[in-house]
């Protein structure tokens, strides 16, 4: 069985001004730094190129588009391409999309040791909102600037590990985690920028935040007995706090690597890919287990409906 | 909005050849004490009235039909029935039920605070075996003794609570959660036999099993907004260790209550149903953000499927 080094490349705040070619060299500092540990498999974070900036409102969303990636790789993205095919390093990271048509998406993608993009996935439960709403703290705008995904979420055997995608708020919902887990996932990447209050209620603040995202990522990974690794863009971004908490889980549920700082950090793991087989073969043998039939609303039904 | 003090009634071990008659009135020294704190609603285990069964192995089924019930209530349970009535609380609790069709299933009723059965649940997800294994440390023989529950995941308003129930393993299963989010549960109630030691891992030992075990209530409640109480039958019984670790948590994923035992004990909780709007209203407002079109092999495929 496969047995891969896997990290997770925290990155600290991005300012507005912050030129994509800085950026990416930050991320090839990370990369050397993972390289120099054997990493064979780096996680970046969801946007990793710019800053978050559905934190900002503007009316024409047109002016907006110059923080969108229309073509992947890119030239100034080109040199953290060539530098993991020159380590052999696979790699994820997350950006904004534009596509020909005109459409707006919350993307990453996943690139194999030889280069090339093997898996695109877009960005499926955007939280937040469309609309300006001065009830908030602050603005979480994603709805206003991104369509909802439509890759839904694929897996893909990159290194010999079968790897699937979540993006964020994503790491929230259980629908996400199963159907990569019915898909035989082995390795789930999450990038995250996750703001460290809540924009609707004081009471929440960054401890009770990390909990809930430590506890979905953990409760994704146990009960599809799959690797995680959860890496955030974190620190002060533009006068906004995110928080870091970037984790690497093991398949049966357990933080085995943690981000110390807020800043730009590696976090790194051995994993041994013969330990989901554990999992998925005894409680969490779906063929065994599973009982479909009473799972029917779980896809027919959106929202809530109270029966009377 | 609605607020209910809520308890949990943990109930240490039952050996193999103690009565129901004595069973129910530790059951009932307990609500004594829930109503002297003024609990309003209290959750008892899994199968309350009986050892754990399903550990021994018996060749004919029909033998172990005694561990079942033919009608709730019985005589055995009735005073049960009459004390609650009396002060005016409502429960729940586990037990065998045998049809009059000759099937057997691991059963919960919501019982109100008049006295009527308002809703039956039976246990979707079976966890163990159907036949005798002799590489495990123990038998976990539910999938021999039951059939999987043919009523799915309803709730019901009890209380001015919209309540469901999961039993046991269920818990681990976040389409169980979801089932019952989707009908807007405000409170989940979880009766529970679990052993200590995971029967195929040595590795795996009490506080594994209860990090798995609070991991998966605290993500399924914060999940959907929703309330859990989950109780344990533990201690040793018949020879066997079950864990403890009885809890109440809120609708933000947050355990508010915890026994300390491993005998019988009771928790309580002033529960504001109230407090499972904001989650419910925002990050996890399923109309806004859950997107069924992704979310179809859920439904459609019981086990793993990789793609080619």
């Amino acid at each position: 069985m496969t047995k891969l080094i896997i990290g997770g490349a925290q990155i600290g705040g991005i300012q507005k001004n912050e030129t994509r070619e800085s950026v990416v060299s930050r991320m090839i500092a990370l990369m050397e730094q993972a390289h120099a540990k054997g990493v064979n498999f780096l996680v970046y974070p969801e946007m990793t190129l710019t800053t978050f900036f559905p934190r900002f409102y503007v009316e024409d969303r047109a002016e907006f588009d110059h923080w969108f990636e229309t073509a992947m790789p890119n030239p100034a993205v080109q040199p953290l391409f060539d530098k993991a095919r020159a380590f052999g390093m696979g790699f994820t990271f997350g950006y904004c999309e534009l596509t020909p048509e005109g459409e707006h998406f919350n993307t990453s993608i996943i690139v194999s040791p030889e280069g090339e993009v093997v898996l695109k996935y877009r960005k499926t439960h955007l939280p937040g909102h469309a609309e300006f709403e001065p009830e908030r703290t602050h603005q979480h705008l994603e709805k206003r600037y991104f369509l909802p995904g439509n890759t839904g979420f694929g897996v893909v055997r990159n290194q010999d590990v079968i790897m699937g995608m979540a993006i964020c708020n994503d790491r929230r919902w259980p629908e996400a985690w199963r159907m990569l887990g019915l898909r035989g996932v082995q390795l789930v990447t999450i990038g995250y920028n996750t703001p460290s209050q809540n924009n609707l209620s004081a009471e929440e603040g960054i401890e009770r935040r990390i909990y809930h995202h430590e506890l979905s990522v953990c409760a994704g990974a146990y009960q599809n007995s799959t690797y995680a690794v959860a890496v955030a863009k974190c620190g002060m971004e533009d006068g906004n706090h995110m928080f870091a908490g970037s984790i690497i889980v093991d398949p049966d549920g357990f933080v085995v690597a943690r981000a110390e700082g807020e800043g730009d950090e590696l976090i790194t793991h051995d994993a041994d890919f013969a330990k989901c087989d554990f999992g998925k073969s005894t409680v969490f043998n779906f063929a065994a287990h599973r009982r479909i039939e009473h799972y029917g609303l779980i896809a027919e039904q959106t929202g809530v409906v109270i029966p009377d």
